[in-house]
């Protein structure tokens, strides 16, 4: 059994994707940003780090989504979610996921953290104003060098998916055309058809 | 045979350093950040992303420290630098990796490259001022809830320790104060004394 932390709207959805995907037992527990619950005392105690995801697993626990999702998909192997047996295409898999984790995610935080690098709001609006052009950036470099098609990697759907799509919700509010990256726009939408997809929304949107 | 391509003070260090540790053989190409050889055609074919490290290896070009390290791991395994055989500590190691990646090196970046988050020079002082919090913040965490000691991952050597040494070459340049994270120090010192890092500092340092 497998317990994920999650809020939604966060980058907490790639792992409970993958869980659904692994066929793995596991349960949810909310954190609640509107309280700021990841940053109580009981939640500190499972992350110290104060974010979401973490998950709780026989073993331990887990932070950071490129090792969660690795750690996934090497717990059920019989679901196929990387390719295990090839270390260079694990590799290339990782440096997809390290990428979105690094400098995708980060270019889109600087939307509404900017206090996580700064303390004016002058330069809270400048990190804002220049989102559209970084994030947009990051899709296009997607676009062209990395996402092969159908899937991240190519013909095997694995834990990349669940994780550009993840990030891939919040490129309008960004401020990024789609029409530029068209390729991106037809990965999420083959996404949003998974009933696994749906069904993981579907509980974090619940309520 | 591998390649990597590198510039001194950047996390290309790294891989250089596990490069020695794994006893691989490989060849060393120097970029040259004050011509901005990085966003040169040549070093984009190898990566488009305009960014050291890049490792060429006889599968193919990686990119991304956390993927490249955990690549040239499992590609020695002789060398016993990750838990191959174990997925929860391996994971471990790769939640250790993403934070230096995501969330430390992030934070450091923001004292000379601002540029990528916001346009304003005043944004980027607000920034710069904020660096020794941000970044002392990450150690501080590092200090006191991941690193075990005497490496990063208790008693075992691993990729995780030539990727906390090389970012922790700056931590002063950073405003860091060294006395608030001793046991950060003192790996540092200890990496220091390995004869592998010796000679890849001064191979990076030579001209």
């Amino acid at each position: 059994m497998f317990t994920l932390y999650y809020a939604p709207h966060t980058c907490s959805l790639a792992s409970h994707i993958a869980l659904e995907d692994a066929g793995a037992s596991y349960e949810l527990k909310r954190i609640d940003f509107g309280k700021t619950e990841q940053q109580s005392q009981a939640y500190l105690q499972v992350n110290p780090k104060g974010r979401v995801p973490a998950v709780v697993t026989p073993r331990g626990i887990l932070t950071e989504t490129p090792a969660m999702l690795a750690y996934i998909a090497q717990s059920f192997p019989q679901a196929r979610l990387a390719p295990l047996d090839d270390p260079f295409a694990f590799a290339q898999l990782q440096a997809f996921n390290s990428f979105l984790c690094s400098t995708l995610h980060v270019a889109h935080a600087h939307r509404m953290r900017g206090h996580r690098w700064a303390d004016d709001p002058a330069s809270f609006a400048d990190m804002q104003r220049k989102v559209p052009k970084s994030v947009g950036a990051c899709y296009e470099m997607i676009e062209t060098h990395m996402l092969r098609g159908p899937w991240v990697l190519g013909d095997a759907y694995t834990i990349a998916d669940p994780y550009l799509f993840t990030l891939a919700q919040w490129l309008e509010d960004d401020g990024v055309d789609p029409a530029r990256i068209p390729r991106v726009i037809e990965h999420r939408a083959r996404m949003a058809e998974r009933p696994n997809v749906r069904k993981a929304l579907a509980e974090e949107l619940a309520d």
